[in-house]
């Protein structure tokens, strides 16, 4: 499936504040840019970092004081492996490899050790796999409000257990830390969601799984909203505090962002099972 | 139904310590005190208060540096009304006594605020009255663990809610919150309990609701572990805070306490549906 | 002294509401109402509570929907004693009259319990006394900014020691934690509040210590910001769950509420050491 | 400087558990290896990862059920720069590398958004600067008590602010946050370390600063209890969730671990200022 996506951003200063941004397409296996443009007004230089474990792609840049613009688009290819979920297994510990290992390790947000015996009551008895994930994703999608205003940036997923309302941020921490706590590696995705209305920048999930082809990254949304294979993947990382679309080092007063993304053929109504994304 | 209570408290001290107990069962209506001695080793001065909104007797004593013993045994005959619990309504919070309004507040151990919308989606849907607040409890005994050492006495209803095990003083600290969030007063209880086992002080709580003859406090005890009619009432209060058996104000080494309770006649298996104990 | 004190509350509702206000001043030997009206509109009957340990007035009412405004005025002397601070003490554990143990205990915003190594390290070795509990004030003066905006209704002095900021209720809470992590007595006050700017309903709290005349309640206000020898008491409580000046049983749209309080003869300039106010 | 260092441990299991170390030396620049030796009995395979990014050395056992030790010995030569502490500058963050952005971000055990406002109105106004990082951990230090038993594997830097006691973990994290919250890049580092008594696994932690020779991470330790130059590098991470010396994934009983670590020459008592140790 080919996607058209892109975003508008807008900030106003009055000082020469840095920002880092993260916006971009990753570009793996999976997904595969075709083409894509990056205009800044006014046109300041660049300082770019891509972190090469997780395929993150950053940009600084220190505009002058003033308005700044940045306009990203793109013509982004992905396909999504969507294969059988019912072949989908856990990995128990001993065989993980032990480069996601880290992902098994609580994080600002996603505080699994303190989930971990609501994890395992609530989730402890359904057979391990993709379906056990999937069963997470049911929960918070029935017992979770979404919800603006209720959360924010303070909020982890240890509140949302109570709180009971949250945005697609709060819904993929709880995802992470109860897939965590039940000793399923789990990471942070912010993507471009086809069909999530009305558009922004989404947050979902991945967990380490091993399918019939091997060991690899499957995507989950517990918020539901967007179509689950037409996600094209920006940022990953341990939870929201390491895959913000902007960071604003100094004051600075924000548009509201304009996202788009929009399919160039038709997409289909293709019963998704389990997808999957190797990075 | 009559009941021989009593409990044996020892205490180590390398200086004069001051304790306050509350053990001694109260005395209303319903609750009747035939007999009771306390006897205390060494024989000291006691200083005594009794909390008249309450009915809560406490005693404060100063002993010498060293070993100090408290024996408190009693018979008391209690009458719970066994009604009809299909009859007993809520109250709403135009027509609550103004006297009462104080147990919807939150409290350290029960933040009914933190667990409003948690309240509101679990149990926001169930018809109001006694069946309402049973469910409560019906839910906290299915998805609370019943466990010594999880909890200490730092830990409240919030904590519970995602920990999902606790002994019965986080029972009772969550059965609180849940009712106080939907509009219900509600306060702890401390209390001999009838077939607890082990014997122990017990922690249950009561519910303000209206039954036919009247608005009254209902008894509620989660961890279903005691038997309903066999509650004989020590202290009421906002939550654990205030109804602790003993406060120490010094260091001081505790033995394990001794408490007991045995019914005087048969007890009898009357299915007990609405336990009624006014103040 | 004699002031002029009064408010004008108004809300819009969409159904009847009940609502429970707790506005007037309080009557005791140190405060004395020389007149006062109360005035609602529409003209709806009036369900009245005082509460019989604290002293707190309040009523209930049940307006039609549509617009309710409260106006309440008085005219209050108050005679507080203006003592010498340095002959106040504080009074040891097994000396506290058992009536005001209560004040010891934590609660829901005022987690003594959670704050113990906190005072002990910072203030356990200051002298006790009336000094040490103005030392109190001084810290939460010089290391709390006072700022709207940063704290809210689920903000508790626990989270205040590190948040760093707040407002009057917030440096109230933080002020009675920490006396009773010491071992003294406290509670939150709210009050008129002469030379406050801009005019609100203030919070203060007091401390309960032993004078030259006996042990009494000391008010102490962290903010700096009112005459001490100028706060009219309104209700006393545990913390400001208690002492809502207005508690709404349903949805409303509050107007900003509008406080006053004018001496009626020159305040001047006394040197006020140790407020007493007894209830 | 030349150092023995080394580590037993050993465990009970009663099924295979799979255990991760983290416990050798890293190897680096300033940290050589001369020799080393790691004897396990059983005598296992092992599987081995060394993060790339940080220089952390893991490996991963299965041991069948029963006793299991691992024995850990190595000659490790550290050339700490000492450099003058004076000339070593913050970074701002428009000039800080991209790559370490990320350890400028919360974490789980280091909450630096919830603690912003501390940091600022308590060492906002220090110059920025080495010193800086040292004024934090001098508070430290004098405000917080090194104790076991307070903290336990929950407790973060936002509690340990209150709680005011804690063990070098609990230290390194509160450096750690302070640092972020002021916008220096701060990690956890794991260590051997010197004159430490009891000698155990140490916690310190490296700042990101601007020295003579350009940017490096920095050695610090608030609880003063190390040798600053004796300080053999094992892990290093955002924080302790990521450099636990083991990871164990199943029930097992751990004995207490020797850790050991003595100079090969004589230490001398060098006034050591800025201690760097480049990655």
């Amino acid at each position: 499936m080919r996607f058209r996506i892109g975003c508008r951003l807008a900030y106003q200063t009055e000082s020469p504040v840095p920002f880092v941004f993260n916006i971009e397409a990753q570009s793996f296996p999976g997904q595969a840019i075709e083409s894509e443009s990056l205009v800044l007004s006014p046109d300041v230089p660049i300082e770019r970092w891509t972190r090469e474990d997780l395929g993150n792609r950053t940009f600084r840049i220190i505009p002058p004081t003033g308005l700044v613009t940045v306009d990203y688009s793109a013509i982004v290819e992905i396909t999504p492996s969507l294969g059988d979920a019912g072949a989908v297994r856990e990995i128990p510990p001993g065989a993980l490899p032990l480069a996601v290992l880290p992902d098994l390790f609580p994080s600002r947000y996603c505080q699994s050790d303190r989930l971990q015996r609501f994890a395992m009551t609530t989730f402890g008895d359904i057979p391990p796999g993709y379906a056990r994930v999937n069963a997470i994703c049911n929960w918070i999608h029935d017992y979770v409000t979404y919800e603006g205003g209720v959360s924010d940036a303070m909020t982890s997923a240890f509140d949302i257990v109570t709180m009971r309302a949250g945005v697609c941020r709060d819904f993929a921490h709880l995802g992470i830390s109860l897939c965590r706590a039940l000793g399923i590696p789990a990471r942070y995705v912010s993507a471009y969601a086809h069909r999530l209305d009305p558009p922004d920048f989404h947050a979902v999930f991945e967990a380490f799984l091993e399918g019939p082809d091997g060991p690899a990254w499957y995507l989950f949304d517990p918020t539901r909203m967007a179509d689950a294979a037409g996600l094209v993947r920006i940022g990953v990382g341990r939870d929201a505090a390491e895959v913000a679309f902007c960071n604003a080092f100094g004051a600075m007063e924000a548009g509201k962002p304009e996202v788009w993304i929009s399919a160039m053929e038709d997409a289909g109504d293709a019963t998704v099972q389990a997808v999957r994304a190797e990075a």
